[in-house]
């Protein structure tokens, strides 16, 4: 059965990916490639492969045609495949499927990944980043010999990223949770905190990140002062977080107290609290909200992820991302889950009356990209 | 595509909604009326309008035709028309429209709103007044010079509105949350309580508010012991509330210990958690539940929400409400999303041979009505 | 409407019921069917019934044939015919009826229910044991004059018991909630609460039962340390428990640190957080989840809660199981509706193309019965 399109829209609008990661820069063997297939840290259980869930039935449904070959084939024919072709290819090819137009790339976890030049070459469309704060502080405090210096410092590092970057972002949930103190930090509890920070970090490769949560509300506090909008990672993750920790409603009295900063806050994948997110995204002017990691990880069933978004939050607040990293396959599968999905149920609307076929394609428009390059200020195109 | 009515009945039951407020009496500019569509205190972010939400949508689907004009006619248009018409005429056609046949009301806020006889006539169907407990005391309190007297006023006033009302109302979720203390409060610590509110009432708008815990309790509590329905708001509503403070499990303990009141407790909306209601009305006999105010802010979207209502709530426990106010508007839309979502649900149940016709229509009167009814102990008709 | 099949395999799996409980050996009356039809622990509301429920309905829809009725018929009906047949033969046809070719049996709660040899030949199919920790501990320490002799027993018990049964169960979830201490207790503060509990044990019934946290960290702990894998309940229940505290997510820390036992750890239920179940069964490699009691429970939706669990739960971990209790119907019930469920759930997803017939297909079988054959250590057949 062929994907089905938007009835009232001429054609169906190009995406806005407005949070996203690099791609690995390398050929995959079999245990890497899966290994981006989960938000587990360590090997599948013995007996099982993570090809076997929503995200690898949804790359074996729309990655193989691009590279040639059948829809659901199985895993080692499609690898072989994506072997012969080189990674470049492959992510070339995998990349100009995905109708996405243009890119927001977290700089954080680059080490291996290509970075936002070549994705832009690889994509042919644009793309701007966003910087992660955790690891702009870390960076700086490699080369900072006392907190007061780090401080400075790192004040300079968010000014002068104001000037290339379209937006933050902070995985303070992962870092401590989102239970973080709410208004912005007294300045002398930052130095404390910095010091303390700088004395632990030789000890281990843990202590060299920052988790103190008075830091990571002073990031969020500082990034929210430049007026740049802020993505703030919310719900799911990797087994480092404490999902019941990453509520968005423990943001609540932060995002009360951020509004006067003029701020943009958007939060990120939400799930399972993704109706909590839309809740704050109606409630608050300045909160946005995205299901984006949590369509290509429930594929078949992002439909129904999306439309719980879509009860609560006004259509105006909310973003489409694919939080895609490491495989190219991830854009993809991130932007024809998320097509699929809209296309399903804003039909299904139409369909039933419930809403007339302008609305639906204003919503598509809004949804796919017209918000996105609202909030962060992109040009069309 | 046609309203899905119920093949299994003759007609579709008439309504009682047993929580609704008033509406505005007079005419609304365009953003009064839009204010009305959010649980947001504020104007919409720049770029985007309340109407873009599901409500805005329902607003848009049922109520153009009472007033003669075309389904999802544009925001402009509609308000010109209900301009033209007047508050009160189109108030008198959309109300009309609802099928709701009897109304029980909280007298909440009521400043600019009609009263409870203005609503009946409007209507063309009776009310019953429903009397919330924090109003109630911050009235008492405004005449009372002691704690001694608040409490023995308060008190009073309690016993008198058993004589007409039809239940109580508890909005402690807005004010403090739902983890309140789960007993009945020790008269000394009420005392203490009441005096220290009279003390600092004098100091803000916000203190003259009832927001402490013990005296949200000793009200739940007094209220209880009258043997009339008590409703507990829970869930979703505007800022003023921390939704996960919100959650009815968080009643689970005070649920426990009132049940030797012999008082109903009526679980209103939930939504996000409105699973949880109904797990409580599962579990506990005196529990009931609804999901009103969600049907309306979800629309296209109600029949989902409605489904996880009906999972583990006993049908005998489910009842139907609009939670409307200030905008007529939102008992039609109430009450045809509502309809809509019923009629979906039953008849794929009965299209399924889960459930058979007769038992579908005679939860359907249930729900519709009957249980409010007999919880309410209002007559037929 | 007939049943879906699944049309991509030439008959339906049989099933492996992982997790369930005896049947009531005797005719039940009316009031003790209808006991059997809810969590709750008292009457149904008066003017209510639990028959008025999805479970009930299922009833209803599913057990009337193997007794000969015509589906959907009146309660009454349907217990004159059960009466008439009798228990033995009315539990011999509803179990047959259920397509269950293997159980493990919870020990727990067995005064007044069939021991598992009896549910053998009655179903016609073979069951082992899966011994309840709480359950164990009370009976070790009816015999024990102190701490050090009711722990060296309970060791011995269990070490014993791994010779016979399948798995262990924890119902912490009832006792206390999952909020436990995370790591293995130190055996000193186990030998305090040993003695504690002991010292406590005669003055009241509820007090006989073990419900300190360490005692139940401690028997959690010294399960996994055999190896064989461990089911705890999350999610709802009876009113014993506080749902909010049954949140599978609150066992995280613990799931961190029980991985290096090597212990499979099996999440029972967890409605209504069998989303946070499957995100656990999705990052640690030694998670398991069924949504067992919730299928039942929710009936006409059970489709909606396992297309949840589906999510974000790797293919590979998710298991069947009815949960039953008393009943036989309840076996039958879970079944149907489990059966119902996925041949809804694949079939659409085939038929949609995001998944391929052969996935399905194998993808069915996993969770019918293969992935509990192989975390049990079961044989074929």
């Amino acid at each position: 059965m062929a994907l089905p399109e938007l009835p009232f829209l001429p054609e169906f609008p190009s995406l806005v990916d407005h949070h996203c990661h690099g791609v690995a820069r390398r050929d995959l063997d079999p245990e890497a490639f899966e290994s981006y297939l989960t938000e587990s840290d360590v090997p599948a259980a013995p007996g099982t492969t993570f090809f076997d869930s929503q995200l690898g039935f949804a790359v074996r449904r729309w990655c193989p045609e691009p590279l040639g070959l059948e829809p659901h084939c199985p895993p080692e024919r499609y690898l072989a495949r994506r072997r012969e072709l080189g990674w470049e290819e492959s992510t070339r090819r995998l990349l100009r499927a995905s109708g996405i137009a243009r890119f927001l790339v977290d700089t954080g976890p680059a080490a291996d990944l290509t970075p936002r030049q070549k994705l832009e070459t690889l994509a042919g469309a644009p793309a701007r980043d966003i910087v992660r704060l955790e690891q702009l502080a870390e960076r700086t405090a490699d080369t900072s010999p006392s907190a007061r210096d780090l401080l400075a410092d790192l004040g300079d590092a968010i000014e002068a990223a104001t000037t290339t970057a379209a937006g933050f972002k902070s995985v303070a949930a992962y870092r401590y949770g989102l239970d973080l103190p709410p208004g912005p930090p007294h300045p002398r509890d930052v130095h404390e905190a910095a010091e303390r920070w700088l004395a632990e970090r030789g000890s281990t490769d843990r202590a060299r990140r920052v988790s103190d949560p008075v830091l990571l509300s002073h990031l969020m506090w500082s990034a929210a002062e430049t007026g740049l909008p802020l993505q703030v990672h919310t719900g799911f993750g990797d087994p480092d977080l404490r999902l019941h920790r990453c509520d968005p409603l423990l943001l609540t009295d932060f995002l009360h107290e951020v509004r006067s900063t003029g701020c943009s806050v958007i939060l990120l994948h939400g799930y399972p609290y993704h109706r909590s997110a839309a809740y704050l995204a109606h409630v608050f002017p300045h909160v946005y909200a995205d299901v984006g990691l949590a369509l290509g990880y429930t594929g078949a069933r992002a439909v129904a992820v999306l439309a719980e978004m879509l009860e609560l939050a006004p259509f105006g607040k909310v973003l489409f991302s694919t939080d895609a990293i490491g495989l190219p396959e991830l854009y993809l599968v991130g932007a024809r889950v998320f097509r699929d999905a809209l296309a399903r149920l804003l039909s299904g609307w139409v369909e039933q009356d419930a809403w007339s076929p302008e609305d639906a394609g204003r919503v598509a428009r809004l949804i796919c990209a017209d918000t996105a390059r609202r909030v962060y200020g992109l040009h069309a195109g």
